[in-house]
Formats: C-alpha cells, sequence, structure tokens
C-alpha cells in the first residue's frame, strides 16, 4: 500500500482463459480497469456519481509488458496508482501479480483524458483534484 | 434463408476460445446478439436509431443448447428467426452451425421486452411492427 | 448457505456493461461459472486437477431469466447449487442478487457432462461423487 | 493492401459497447488478434496447425493509442502488417478504421514471442520464416 498503491485481488475466472491454457491478454487490461475501481473506491470517488454530472474518463493510450502467464483458479493481485496528473490527463501504472506466488505477471500504464459525452476534452472534475493526487 | 432465417458468418475469434480448447460458453450468446443484428440490418431496422427514441430491447430469458464444440479458427454461421411477437415481446430462435461442415453445435431462444430508459415496458415501436413480424 | 448454496460476491465490472448502461446479458453466464467455481473450491474440489487427469465438464445446457439491470458499482452476490446428479451429467441451479439492496436480478440453471479430450462423455471423476451430492 | 497491411471488416458487437456507449478499451486488443488472425490466413499459415507442433505465439507486449471512439453499428476495418521479426519475435503495427467513414479510431502494436508448453522460448517455426518476412 507504500507509494500509493492500492490493491485488490480476485480469482482468474474460466472465462478470461483461452486455448493456450492461460489468460487471454486482452484480459490485463480488464484487470487493470478493476485496479483503477478499486482506487477510486478507496479514495472515496464515485465514479457513477461523476459520470452522470457528464464527465466521462475515457481511454487515451494503453500498454502492457506480459511477463508470465496466469492460469484459472490462480489468484490474483492487481495494484494501481497515479503516477502523473495534469489539467486533463491522468496516467495510472499497474503491476499484477500471482497474489500466493508473488510472482510479477505483467507491468501496465493507461493515460485517461476527461471528456464530455460528445467526446471533448473537458477539466478534471473539481472534487477529484485534491483526491487523485493524493 | 427460408421460413424466416437470416444468417450470419464469421471466423471464431482467440478471445473466445478457453482452456478446454474449444469456444466458452458464454460466448454463444453474444453469437446470439450478432445474428440479431444482422436480422435487424437485412430489415432495414436501425436499432441504434430506436434506442435514440428512448426504446431499448432488454433481455428477457435467454437458454441454449450446446450439441458440439466450436473451435479457434472454425467459421461459424449463426441464423436467427422471430417465432413470436406479442404486445410487448419478441421471441427469437437461433441456430449456429459449423459453416464449413454443416454441423450443428448450438440451438437457442431469447426473448425480449421493450422498455424505456428507466426499465419500464413499453410498446413495440411503430416502425418495428410491420417488419419483425414479416 | 442453507440448503447446499454457496455465495460469492464481486463488484460488476466496467468491461461487463454494455450501451444501454447495464450489464450485458451474455455475463450472467460468466457469473454463473464463477458461482460454480467457488461451489467447487468450498468443497475442496480442484478443478485444475481433475482437468489434469483428462476429465473435462462440458455445459451440456443453460439457461437464464433476467429479473433486473445490474449496473456499474453494484456489488453483486451469486449462490449456486447442485440439483441433480445422474451418471454423467450434473444440473446447478443459480440466483443473482444486488447484495446491497437483496434485490434478485436473476435465475439460471446449467447442466454438465463430464467429457475426456474428445469431447466423449465419461464417468463422474471419483473424488467428486460424494462431494457433489453433499 | 500496399506495404504489406492485411485488412479485415466487421460490425461492431453490442458485447463490445461498455456504459460510456462507446466500445470498451480492452477490446481493441480482441481486435488486433482478428487481424493477426486475418494476416495469418491471407499468407496461408495455419496457426491451428502450428500450435498443434507445440509451438505457442505469447504476447510480450501490447499498446494502443485510441484516436477517436468506435460504436455499436458502426463498421471496422483493422489491418495489420509485420514491422520486425528476430530470431524468436515478431512485432505487429495495427491500424483500426471506421470502415464508411475512414477516420482512424485507433493505432497500436504488439510484439510476440514463440513458446514451446512450458512458456520456455522457441525459434521461429520453419514453415513461418519466409512468410511473415514477405
Amino acid at each position: 500500500m507504500d507509494e500509493g498503491w492500492i490493491e485488490t485481488e480476485f480469482d482468474v475466472r474460466y472465462a478470461e482463459t483461452d486455448a493456450m491454457g492461460v489468460v487471454y491478454y486482452a484480459n490485463y487490461f480488464v484487470w487493470f480497469e478493476v485496479a483503477r475501481g478499486a482506487y477510486c473506491k478507496h479514495h472515496g470517488i464515485d465514479y457513477q456519481a461523476i459520470e452522470k454530472t457528464g464527465s466521462l474518463m475515457a481511454v487515451v493510450d494503453a500498454s502492457c509488458r506480459f511477463r508470465a502467464p496466469a492460469r484459472y483458479g490462480d489468484t490474483i493481485c492487481v495494484r494501481a496508482r497515479i503516477t502523473e496528473q495534469k489539467r486533463a490527463t491522468v496516467s495510472v501504472q499497474y503491476e499484477i501479480y500471482n497474489a500466493v506466488t508473488g510472482q510479477m505477471l505483467a507491468t501496465g500504464h493507461t493515460r485517461h483524458m476527461w471528456v464530455n459525452g460528445s467526446g471533448r476534452p473537458v477539466r478534471t472534475p473539481e472534487s477529484l483534484k485534491g483526491l487523485l493526487g493524493a
């Protein structure tokens, strides 16, 4: 939990595996999103309420480095932290571990931009300015 | 195409397979949706435009009988047809085939109800009344 | 936990929602699978180990009745129990609730058949005979 | 088709959208995989057959730059080409367009490593050496 990391744990779902017998690569980005949600929840950010005000957090770019495969039955730990916050964008860093063995499975980043319903950039919602930089 | 069936074809995606080496069962319901979309498109129904008028087609129930597995690399044919149309509900029947061998992989049904944004039942949009029963 | 139900809880993922603003219908079948996994884990069944012996639990049929929508941010409770066990098939019943409000969102069933790697039916693995009927 | 690009087209599935009303970001990586599959098929590469020989194409890293959202009903064009081929790795570049308007929606890269069933790196299968660099 040090250095701003917020962690969340869950078991690999069978739906997330593919015919190689391991978790399909795109699902790591779903896990990043689960970690973002846990990060917001931890900091008391009600993302649903923000969406209702018309501000959406669009993904601008995303990357992942896959280091070791995850398999059905594995318990996964994903952690996220904010690495940069500018006027309209937020950068988030992620690490995915096997929660039992501690083996690192993947690392990644996403960058987000606050937009309105029409996709136009808007400023970071006031309520988040302090929280996200915490 | 006889008896009201509308068909659509596509290749199995690696993302759709699971660790058993075959297509994960929930994805057959995604394929049903692809067939519903093709059905609407064939009949000139612009589902997006209808959604903008505030009417949504919520799924009430869904079932599938899995007869044989689909694998990565298979070309799939899904066909759909309307089997019943009541004041506010529509029933759809599906068949999934291997497009090359003709082997039947699955059969299923879904039933849908027209609702507004709050989830309240509404009547079938006027523009669809004739078309869907065709 | 009475009457053989085993429960598991998790938060709705953004990935699971669709453009209607609610959870996409096929994902309820993924949640059924999560509940099956929790059921096995609770009863000490190592499904991975069984798969390594060559027995796979193929889905024969699946159905779901959708009663109310789930939304991003909702905490979901899914519970599963065995309703019937024959020589080679197992039937499972499910209920999906909003874990906070207690509202029932969906009910469903799946039926499974033990097969080998070639898809041929095989008997229920010995190690499960007592456990699943518990 | 120039400069080694291989294209494939398909319609956005409702399953691929999220509560923002646009395609969920992780699904762009699924579309990359669809484009890889089309690339292999175009060049006569039978990926299934290669997998049966024990060589798997594991993803090492993946990235995507999201430029504009895709929506249900949009027809998508994804194109892929090999940008680099080393002894054991292959790099692939992608572009995602709206097939009707020609608007570019996303660009991305993936890098893959040939591994055996245990995840150990192996050389590029002989049958691919000429083809992929074509």
